[in-house]
C-alpha cells in the first residue's frame, strides 16, 4: 500500500486492493462488491442495520442510499427507527459529556457508548408519536409492520428522515423485533385504551413476493441481531441470497448467528453454493461510510 | 488461586474468588450473586437467553432452573424455542461432523458453529407444530407471544421441553423476536389460508404486572440481542433492575446493547442507582454452567 | 449437560464434554488432551505464559505444576517473572481499589485491569535484585536468561516462588522478552557502571537440544506472545509439537500469532501433520485453573 | 456524517469528526492527533508495531514515514524485520492461495492469516543474512540490538527496505524481542561456530537519551505486544508519553497490556497527567493507512 497526500476514498482503497489480505484486502473486495451490486440492475439491495446506527451517525448515508435508490429492502431495529424519529421532532444525540451513569440518569440523559440522549426528547417523541398512532388506529385495526412504518413516514415532516424517504422512495422497512424499543413501549402505552394490533406474520407475505421477484439478491449486514437473521432468512425460501457482505465486531466462536461466518448460512440455503460472501471485522461506524465513499466513486466513475 | 484434585466447582469458584481479580474474580461475584438471588425470596429472576444456548447444550440446565423454582421469567429467541421443540419431536443437534458448508446443504444438513442439525429434524418439526398451530387457532385468533408458548408447552408430551415444565411452573415465556425463526416461518405458512394473530404488545400488559409485584429483580443475560434488552427495558417503569449478571463475549466499544456495559443500563433507568451489576466475559457454555453448579452448591450448604 | 449440587470440576467438565460443542466442547477436550499429555511419560510438556497471570492469582497454579513435575519448559514473560519476585521479596497484588488512573499514580499504585501494585513494594523489588545482580556478575559476565533466571531462583528463599521451584526441580525457564519488564530496566540500571551481559541466543542452543531429546512435545499455551511464538518456534527444527492447548481472547482475523489458530502451526512444521490441537477462546484466569482442576482429578483417578 | 463521490480521506475523516462518536470519532481524533504531532517540532514520534505488518501491507507506509521524517523511533518485532529482509532479498508476500494447513507445509508454503510465505525465499534470507552476519561480526563481537539493525540496513541494497532508510535517516530500530524470530533463528545457527553477541541492554542506554532529549513523545501504538510495552516504557524515566493513539483488537479485559486501554499507563507514569490519549478498535491494515491518508492531507493543507 502506498498513502499519499490528497487521495480520495477509492485510491486509498485500492491500494488496500493492491495489498489485498487481512481486513485491508476485506475492506476492498466488500467495496468492490457493494458497486457491483449497486451497478447490476438485476440484483436487489437488502441492507440489514443493527445497533446504534442513527445515534452513530449513519443516518444521513442511509437516507442518500435509499433516495438514490442504491437500497431496496431495509431491515433494523426498533431503536433505529425510534433514534430516527427522536430526530425528526426535533431531537438530538449528544456527545462530550463528562459524568458517570447515576449522574447521567439524575440529570435526565441516557448513554449510547459515549452518545447521549435528553429525556425531554424523548417527552417530546412520545407526544408526537401517540398522535401518529391516533391517526393510524384510525385507518387500521391490524397492520404490517412494514405498512406501520410506511404510516409514519408518511405522516412525518422532517426531509432528513430514513422512514420519510423510505415511504417516498418505496423502499419497504422491516422491523421484526419492533416492539422491543421505545417505540413499541409507546405502542404498548397507546393499546392500554386502544385498538392496534401489529402483526408481525403480515410482513412475511410481503418480503417473500420481494425475494422470489428479485432476479438477484445481495444482503449488506451491518452488525447481527435480528436484522441479519431477517434478511437472510427471508431469502432461504428461494435458496439463498447470490452474494453478502458483513461488517461486524461479533465473533464467531460462541455460536451465534450476529458473528457467524457467511459461508455458515451456506448450509442453511440462506446464501447460494458459488455466492460471493465477504465479511468485515470492524466498526461499522468506520467501515461503512468508508464502503460507501468507495462503491460512490467507482459508480460515478 | 490453589486447585487440587477433586475439588468441587464451588471449591474452584472460591479460589477464584480468593484471587478476586480479572475473570476469576467476576466469576466469583457473579455465583454468588446468582445463589443470593435465588436464596431471596423476594427477589425474581428474570433470565434472558440469546444465541444457539439449546443446541449449545444448556437445554437441561435451563429445565432445571424452572423446575426448582430459580427462575421466574424467561425471555429468549425464536431459535431456542424453535430447538427446543426439535428435541421435543425426537430431533436432536449434531455434531463431529466434517464438511464444508456447501456440501452439507447438499446432505440436508445446516450448522451452527460446530452444532449440525438434520433437515429431516425440520420437517418433522414443521408437521407437529402445523397441527398444534391448527389447535391454537381453534382456541384463539388473537394471542399473546407469551400465552402462545404456554399453549405450545401444554401441549408436548416431551418430559424435557423448556416450553414445557415452563408451562406446568407457570412461568412465563417471552420471545419478542419469535417471528424471526423457523417457528416464526411455520407461522406465517399457516396463515397463509388459516387466521392466528400474535400480539406483541399484549405480552407487555402482563410483563409489567410482573414487574410491579415483584420486590426486587435480578437478570441473569446470557448473551445480548433482544432478550438482553427486552429484560432490562421491561424493569424500566419500576426504576431498574437490582442486580445484574450477564455473561457476553460482545465488546462494548461498537455502542450495541449486546456488549454495552451493565452501567449504561443505569443511564436509562433500567438498573438502579446502587444496583450489584456482574459482567463476566466468556462463553456462556462454559461460564453459565459453571456459576449454576457453584450457585447451586451454595444453596444446598 | 446437567448441572447439580456438589460436582466436582471434572463431573462437570465431563457434562460439557456430553454436549461437546461450541466452547463447553473445547473445554472438554482441552482438559482430558492436557491430562493425556501429563500421564504420557514420553510427553514433554512446554508451557507459557503470557499476560499478566502471577498478578492474575495463577502463581499457586503454575508453582504446584512445576513442584508435580507436570510442566517440563516454562517459558513465559519478564513482567511474570518480576511479579514472582515481587512477592517473593514480600510485596503483593492488590484489589478493590477505587481511583482513576492519575490519582493512582499519585499515590504511588499502578494498575493491571483490576490488579493494583504497591511503588514501595517495586522499591524493595529494586534493592533486593540489584544484590542478587551482583552475586550473578560475581560468578559471570555472559549469561544466558534461562542461567540467569536459574541463578535467581536458587538465591531466594520464597517457598512458593515459580523461579525457585524451578531451580530446584530442574525445569528451565525462558523469557526471550524479558529486557522489557521491570526486571529488565534493573539490569539495565546495575549494568551502567558494572558488566552483566544476557546472553538471549545462548539458550537456544540447550533448548534445542531438550526439544531432540523430547519423544513427544505439548505445548500449553496461556496467551499470546513471545511465550506462544517461542514455545512453537522451539519446535520447528523437529517438524513441529504433537499436540497443543491455546486459551486466549485474541482474535484470527488481523494475521497477528497471539491469536492465530493453531492449525497454521501446521504450515510452518511448528505443529506436526495430524497434531492434536485445541483452541479455546475465553479468560485464562477462569479456564486454565477449570483444566487443572479436571487434569489433576483424570490423573488421580 | 454525509458521503459523496470523489471525496478525499480526510473529508471523510472529517465527516466521521462531525458525527464525533463510536468508532467514527475516535478515527478522527486519532488522524488529528497525528497530524499535530507530525507537524509539531517539538515533539518526537516513538512508533511502534507488533502484529504481521509488513506482509499485511503496511512496508511502504511504514518506509515513507521515516523517509519524510514523521518518525523518529520504530519499535518493532523480529518477524517485521526478517520480513523486511526477505523482501529486500527478493522474496515475497502471496495470496489467493486455496489450500489447508497441512498441504501449504508439503508445498514449503507458510501461512499468516491469508498471507503466504515460500521456503525458498526464507532458504535466499538464510543465505544472504549469514554474509551479512559475518561482515558485522567481524567488525564486532558485542553489538546493541539498534546497532545490530544499524549495521543490516546499510548493508543492504534494496531502496524499498525499512531497515535501510531508517539507516539513512539515522531513525532507530528497536525490536526487544528480535530473538523469537527466523532472524533470531539464524543468528543462533551463526553463533554456533562463530562469535556474536546481541546486547539488548545496550539499546537502553541510548534510549534513554532520546527520551531525556525529546522535549515531547507522541507514542503510535499497531498492535501490542512487545513494541507497545517497550515505547511506553521506555518513557517510564521521564513521567511518561504526552500523547499516544494506539489501535488494537485486543480486549482490555484479561488484563494484558496488549489490549490495555491508554489511562492505565497514567498509573505507571508512562502516560502523563493530562497526556491526550486515543484508542481506536479495529484492524491495523484498515485504520493505520486511513490515518496516515488523512495526516499527511492535513500536513499538506
Amino acid at each position: 500500500m502506498e498513502v499519499k497526500e490528497n487521495m480520495s476514498v477509492l485510491d486509498l482503497i485500492e491500494e488496500m486492493g493492491k495489498s489485498g489480505v487481512l481486513g485491508a484486502g476485506r475492506v476492498s473486495k466488500a467495496t468492490q462488491l457493494f458497486a457491483d451490486s449497486i451497478k447490476d440492475e438485476d440484483t436487489s439491495i437488502f441492507l440489514s442495520v443493527a445497533g446504534p446506527m442513527v445515534p452513530g451517525g449513519l443516518r444521513k448515508i442511509i437516507f442518500d442510499l435509499i433516495n438514490d435508490g442504491f437500497v431496496d429492502v431495509l431491515i433494523t431495529s426498533g431503536a433505529n427507527i425510534t433514534h430516527d424519529l427522536v430526530e425528526s421532532f426535533g431531537g438530538g444525540h449528544y456527545r462530550g459529556i463528562s459524568a458517570d451513569d447515576e449522574e447521567l440518569q439524575k440529570h435526565g440523559m441516557g448513554r449510547i457508548g459515549d452518545v447521549y440522549t435528553k429525556s425531554h426528547d424523548f417527552e417530546v417523541f412520545e407526544e408526537k408519536i401517540s398522535e401518529i398512532l391516533s391517526k393510524i388506529a384510525e385507518k387500521k385495526k391490524i397492520i404490517s409492520i412494514r405498512e406501520f412504518l410506511f404510516e409514519i413516514g408518511n405522516m412525518i415532516e422532517d426531509e432528513n428522515s430514513i422512514l420519510k424517504i423510505a415511504a417516498e422512495k418505496g423502499v419497504p422497512i422491516y422491523a421484526p423485533g419492533i416492539i422491543d424499543s421505545m417505540l413499541g413501549l409507546q405502542l404498548w402505552m397507546f393499546t392500554q385504551d386502544k385498538e392496534l394490533h401489529l402483526d408481525a406474520v403480515g410482513d412475511m407475505h410481503e418480503l417473500s413476493d420481494i425475494v422470489f421477484d428479485a432476479k438477484k439478491v445481495t444482503a449488506v449486514l451491518l452488525g447481527g441481531g435480528l436484522p441479519k437473521h431477517y434478511a437472510l432468512a427471508s431469502n432461504l425460501l428461494k435458496g439463498g441470497v447470490d452474494a453478502a457482505i458483513q461488517v461486524t465486531m461479533d465473533r464467531s466462536e460462541t455460536g451465534s448467528l450476529s458473528g457467524a461466518p457467511l459461508e455458515e448460512a451456506k448450509s442453511w440455503a440462506k446464501a447460494k453454493a458459488g455466492s460471493n460472501l465477504v465479511t468485515v471485522i470492524g466498526d461499522v461506524t468506520i467501515i461503512f461510510p468508508m464502503m460507501v465513499a468507495g462503491a460512490r466513486e467507482i459508480i460515478a466513475r
